[in-house]
């Protein structure tokens, strides 16, 4: 049912704008979601968007521009005056709003905070900018609706009416006492069903979740996710309620730690996207490569070191792609792993415990491979059989070796609060490529002497 | 704010069961969240895990039961008759409810649903098994809120508490025509505003985001992701209301699917977690293994190919671990950058104007690279110009195919509806080994003439 961006209409948008028809483009963009608004800008040219952002009204174009891609976003508030931005940010919930004055250079964001026309609005944006972004008062709004436990039931529907002014959906009715700290929570379905009179600390619940301003988004994430939570209270160091995070802004957090993970482990060490520009994405790999590069060679030196046995076993050469490779390779296995792990709090034990059971895994995965390998290099490639068992002895000590090591290294970064995402991908598979060059042609020299 | 479950809680636990002491674990366990009895009983042998399952009333045990690992669940449910499983089943809305059923064996299945005690929800229940696990049909619940929108507000209201009655969390309030065919949505807010007389059919908004009962989870993923939903209505192939799905099923399906795309980047084929069995761990591991093994044995045969190169050149023997990590490296940077675009939408634009700018990208970075390792050849290494002049000129091929290479086979996996991330990890560095080793020495050929 989702309406499609296709690139007819895109086209049919252009022409409205390069003839100035804005009555038709608006129409034809009346019943557009904003996300698809913002889908449709980010494809235009700078014009275009800019065209588009000015024909609709804030509370359409507010959305939008949170869902913009950043750099789209920073030219369309590039062009507008801070009264204008302001225009836009009193339609926003506290937190985006906040985001959005966070992107602002310094002087226009104290320009544009002052052109708010909601004055408690304001307030409570400026509270929300001293908050680290990574953290629940990063992530957290001020729209939500609290009331006081000494209140009876229908003081409390009074009041809840008109706070609800404000907020877009209620989760939760929070409960908190004279000075502001959380007690705990009202469901609806309660105060529906109870006498006006009741006191509200005779219905309320006293178990409530809740975070604090400084838990880190990973963490809150974790909790919500855990606990199957749509909505989380956030208080300060007094207990006092401050903020909600609701789960739209949370799913946003699971996507993009789970996005920068598998880019660590693909080698790419910054957040971009296929559409960014080539300059940022070379930013973005070039660093791992290079990295790698340098890992290279040391791999050339350490080959240079047994050309001796070059020229009594040329046969030793052709297979160091093949032990590197897979050294690599079950590198990466283990180390994915046990970042997912790490990830998914889901690692227990003690390390040794952990590293013995990777090496009874590798062990069983070497043998089956090295039991590959030695066939494949009697029948399959014809070597003699003193090659076959020391490529085969050398395969399985790479593969043990490389899957402690991908074990052993996220561990390590996690337990010194290093994010162990960073030892996947190009790190492994280069240290490993190195290490398994090194043991291969140390065990060749054990068995064949040279 | 959560609680930790430690070491010594464990130890604290299962010296109660060993000792038999129900009421104190009783006691003790009795604030303890479902999410972390849940946990608990993961950590627990199955005689534990099934003391505590027993122990704990049916309202906690059956939500635990879902957050439970599936080797436990299985086991537990195992040591349950139909009429204890329909009991747990009872307590549950009925998407957790079906899902738990479909895992049953087929002769117990049928058991357990006769013996439900509420014929509404098994019929439910019975209703949501049809459909695929994959789909939006299965993963909605039959939990809903619905209005005629020939009713006016004060009999929707009525009707609405009585509904509210199996619904946890009120999201949205869906109104349909007499056929039950989905035509709107109703605001809380306005129905509490809005005088009690009102038909509803001038109060209810007639947009609202829906998707087909055979809409893929992803799918249905990406849309209430984009459009910020908290909830969406599932509609039938005759535009009738039959389901709905809520966030927190959502937040699990992108959970798994970024899992899924990180492990198969990685080289790992099923959904496996560290703590799973060797057994499970090695089948999850070894395919991708033995793929790239195989792989590795091409790469022998075309070094062996140009053996004779050996007496002249034995340095380009050296080189070779590095430029087939190098064309790895760049493969599986390109590939997920790919991969992850595809899964966000967020590729536009055809597949030559990707290319042509793989090609800039990569052109760039080979060449940057490239000086690094003539000079690194020349000056740290000491080769020969000539030999370093080869090494650079196949490092830029190699750089080039490979991530030309890594763009083009995912979209055309998905062009043809195989999973792209298929092409990440052990896939693409094995091809590109190869293919790099392949460059290498034939561009070798030319510049030395062997």
């Amino acid at each position: 049912m989702e309406f499609k961006i296709s690139r007819d209409f895109i086209v049919q948008i252009e022409q409205l704008i390069s003839e100035n028809r804005a009555q038709e483009l608006e129409n034809l963009l009346q019943d557009v979601h904003f996300a698809d608004i913002a889908d449709i800008m980010d494809e235009l040219d700078d014009y275009g968007a800019s065209y588009v952002f000015k024909l609709l009204d804030s509370e359409k174009t507010a959305e939008a521009l949170l869902e913009l891609d950043e750099e789209v976003r920073v030219k369309i508030l590039k062009n507008l005056s801070a009264k204008e931005i302001a225009e836009e940010l009193d339609e926003l919930d506290t937190d985006d709003a906040a985001d959005i004055i966070a992107e602002l250079p310094q002087s226009k964001k104290e320009e544009v905070i002052s052109e708010l026309e909601d004055v408690e609005h304001a307030k409570d944006i400026v509270d929300l900018l001293r908050y680290d972004e990574d953290t629940a008062g990063g992530l957290m709004g001020k729209e939500l609706v609290k009331v006081n436990e000494n209140w009876n039931v229908l003081t409390c529907v009074k009041e809840m009416r008109q706070q609800a002014e404000h907020v877009t959906r209620v989760h939760s009715i929070y409960v908190v006492d004279d000075e502001d700290r959380l007690k705990g929570r009202l469901s609806l379905k309660d105060l529906l069903t109870t006498s006006t009179k009741t006191p509200i600390s005779d219905v309320y619940i006293k178990k409530v979740d809740y975070v604090k301003v400084d838990t880190k988004d990973v963490e809150v994430a974790r909790i919500m996710q855990k606990y199957d939570l749509e909505a989380i209270p956030v208080v300060d160091e007094m207990g006092r309620l401050v903020g909600r995070i609701t789960i739209d802004d949370i799913v946003d957090v699971i996507k993009e730690e789970a996005d920068k993970d598998y880019q660590l482990a693909a080698g790419i060490s910054q957040d971009v996207e296929a559409d960014d520009s080539i300059l940022e994405l070379t930013r973005a790999r070039l660093p791992w490569l290079v990295l790698a590069l340098l890992g290279g060679f040391i791999s050339v030196k350490v080959l240079g070191f047994f050309e001796p046995a070059m020229k009594l076993h040329p046969e030793l050469f052709f297979f160091t792609p093949l032990i590197a490779a897979m050294g690599g390779n079950v590198g990466v296995q283990s180390s994915a792993i046990i970042v997912q792990g790490l990830a998914n709090n889901a690692i227990t034990g003690s390390i040794v415990e952990r590293l013995l059971k990777e090496l009874s895994l590798s062990l069983l995965n070497g043998i089956i491979l090295a039991a590959i390998l030695f066939l494949g290099s009697y029948y399959l490639l014809n070597f003699e059989a003193h090659i076959g068992i020391t490529v085969t002895v050398a395969l399985i000590s790479v593969i043990v070796i490389a899957s402690l090591n991908g074990t052993f290294i996220p561990i390590i970064l996690n337990k010194y609060g290093i994010d162990p995402a960073l030892a996947t991908g190009p790190f492994i598979t280069t240290s490993n490529d190195i290490l398994g060059i090194l043991i291969y042609f140390s065990i060749a020299r054990v068995i064949l002497g040279f």
